[in-house]
């Protein structure tokens, strides 16, 4: 799989979770992982998980880390398995930034603040990933959030090692899908 | 899924990983997950992995924690997805109890010592994994080992919370896979 | 899977068909099938099954039975093997309260009169059934109509019993999955 | 699909199950449903339901009608759902010739008396599908029987109409299949 | 399948890949290889793949002899190995007529010149195959194009071969996958 | 892919293509293409192709140029469709050595004379390929037979380049997989 920080901002508005995203606007084609910095606002139509939908919830940050992951692959279980892993190495690599961070499910708390959101989606081609992190705190919101900037964690550093690191767990899975036989 | 923790003892010996272990043994029938404790000593002919077969590895343990999934799907990869899922799970309890153990793919490590080991495999009408934990240390094996003893974890009561956390974690999987309409 | 029957009346309009419905309308999420009463009018544009938009059919009842599933699977084929269950399940719920309905494929005849509609179709996220049957016949339509009326049938207490034996059907589906080994 | 009841006996004793049966036999390749007379039993280690294994129970008769389908689809979980419209196929065809017969599952019964045994398993290369009806009683087992012969049934007869009845029922799936667009 | 060359010219503009396009134009039902001779121009919102149009590129030609396959199984890899061998076979047809053409990937070329042009897609039920040669060469475009004209071909006797060829290919494909074995 | 001329010779008799056998054998993990030469002879008993089995067919050759593909995915189907662009790739890098071969199916023939034998098999955890070319003739099978031999074909010269082609062949089609987007 291809990874990639994109060092320009980039907004994100519920578009980025459409198919063919990446290659579509950067030219990265195949199974992909991105990240990069920019607010978060998803207007009413965009939003994906209809229980945002029916809570009327507004999603909305000044300033997420994203990362936007697209498989070529149409096995919607999977891709929340995946999302699952990749909230585990974002703590992980956290954990290991002295963030004492929490996961529950897709997201990651500390203490009672919530510092993520994610969601994962079918396309007709592909499933896709998005996940967010605040850099900054958003206010006002109906949760009390949390932000990396309040443990002086760095986007661009800690984005690298969480690409890294899903690649390398990624490796890993299709190490061991392809050496064990099979049993009656 | 069902759950259930084994009060009899029972030893791993790479039988438990074949299809409708759970049913013929115990009549738990359907997606579960079980825990028992008992030796672990697996015949070479029995082997599972083939790198370990290559490398003519010994996989034993005086005394392990065991679990065993169960799962009616034939997608490995999905499998594999999962037992790294179990593995985090398994992780987060302990880190809970004050174990410093490190997740790196399926395997849980304290420091240089491994306290795990884990396969997932096909059957021909599911996929299982097996995951153990050291109750005791393990002497004389090609790797330092790590045990639960060793940080007075008792090998019921930890199970007992890797099996509802695990239950809920999946139970949150399908919670995800069944609230996100598609995106173009 | 969840059953329910809604007690207030819902118009079907071929909109019930779409991904997730359930869960935005009425909180219900995951494999479901619901039931309500309500007139059916679908205008050309909703119609799903091209049989009928080639014919140019007016798909129109003044007062049906409706039943609507949701299965998150995206297997076409294996919705259409259910939908045809669902007919059966409702042809012999039918048949104990002696109305001499016979099933060809996903449609329930009284002798020449048609009492029943039927359609299954993909969503980008799951697998959708619409059966419906006439509460009163419908007139002036190009194939002759029976209704439950005519046999004193009362659509809730039929509904509830067809909700029950196909969750019971699917519930035995799963049974027989999961306990046979595999063949060579 | 093929179909064909061959004219020959055969006794079933559970090898018919395995896959490439048909061709291996009778050089019929590819989807198909076969159809012949002979006796059941099926020795111990033959038996594909762990229920019955569980139970010890014995499978035999003296003179069955039975039908081996086999599809070249690994989906254990559709070949279930076609076992089931098997079944109702053959109640259909029964009750044409006045047989008070009732399906619970994948089995029929006539009163308390079970008429029939079905299995449905998984190979390597296809699913298979194995349903048996009693052409005279089996005595001496753990459940009352009733077989074809107390109702003047000729099994050649109603195996050409089952076998018929069948194909045109999976005809209406594909039909089914292949005309519904999809809708959002 | 069913194949079938329509005598009246169509023009192609990208319509023809959507789904059940046969059905609802032709009433051609279910997997098809359907050939025609029209113009191509497809307008840039009906571009499917994103190569070009990121590129910008015009996808034009006076008049071809178009393809378009349709099967109702719902994944893409598989339809893509498809398209390449209906290139292979349309090659091997062109070969017998004296026609120096050699495949590289799913395009056609005589030398340098660009014979034909292709695209697979995934609908929300099937997936499609456009595959198309130019009848008289195309100019104008970055690419210099061959045509079927230069080489004498004409396109209904091409077409029908072709169209033979290629239910005679799936038809062997169907034949290997219904006769091996599953081996350990 | 991995791809790999195996410099030792290795005799084919029908083991080559067990699941893993590159892993086991070579330490070749994951999706592969490997070449070799040596006899070939397979024993009734390792026969996977049951038309063999049923004519009692003998499969030999003195020398054999042997290509074994395994591939991670359990779809017997796409192992076909892979199978017969393996035989299009040899037959194509044979034209270009001034060959006159034809491809019928996943045969390759010059005249009456069949150059190749091939079968696709599904393991438990992967589907495999085995391709082979005589190199030099087999005489007394019961068709007349070619070899490379005739032509001044060096086995390790050609498997280079059918090795180069294929991989190359398979990322075209990967490449294909994930540029078009979805249409209605």
């Amino acid at each position: 799989m291809k990874i990639r920080f994109l060092e320009e901002p980039v907004d994100y508005d519920g578009t980025a979770i459409h198919s063919l995203w990446a290659y579509r606007n950067f030219g990265i084609q195949g199974d992909s992982l991105l990240a990069f910095v920019g607010a978060c606002d998803i207007p009413f139509d965009h939003m994906v998980d209809l229980e945002d939908v029916r809570a009327g919830k507004r999603i909305w940050s000044p300033k997420m880390l994203h990362f936007i992951e697209e498989r070529f692959d149409t096995d919607l279980e999977k891709a929340v398995l995946r999302q699952r892993l990749l909230a585990t190495v974002a703590r992980d690599r956290l954990a290991e930034r002295k963030v004492p961070v929490l996961r529950h499910g897709d997201d990651l708390f500390v203490g009672e603040r919530k510092l993520s959101i994610s969601i994962a989606a079918a396309t007709p081609v592909s499933t896709k990933i998005h996940f967010g992190m605040n850099v900054v705190r958003a206010e006002g919101l109906d949760v009390p959030t949390e932000a990396l900037a309040t443990f002086g964690v760095q986007p661009k550093e800690l984005a690298d090692r969480v690409l890294e690191s899903y690649a390398e767990e990624l490796g890993g899975v299709l190490d061991a899908r392809t050496r064990a036989r099979g049993v009656p």
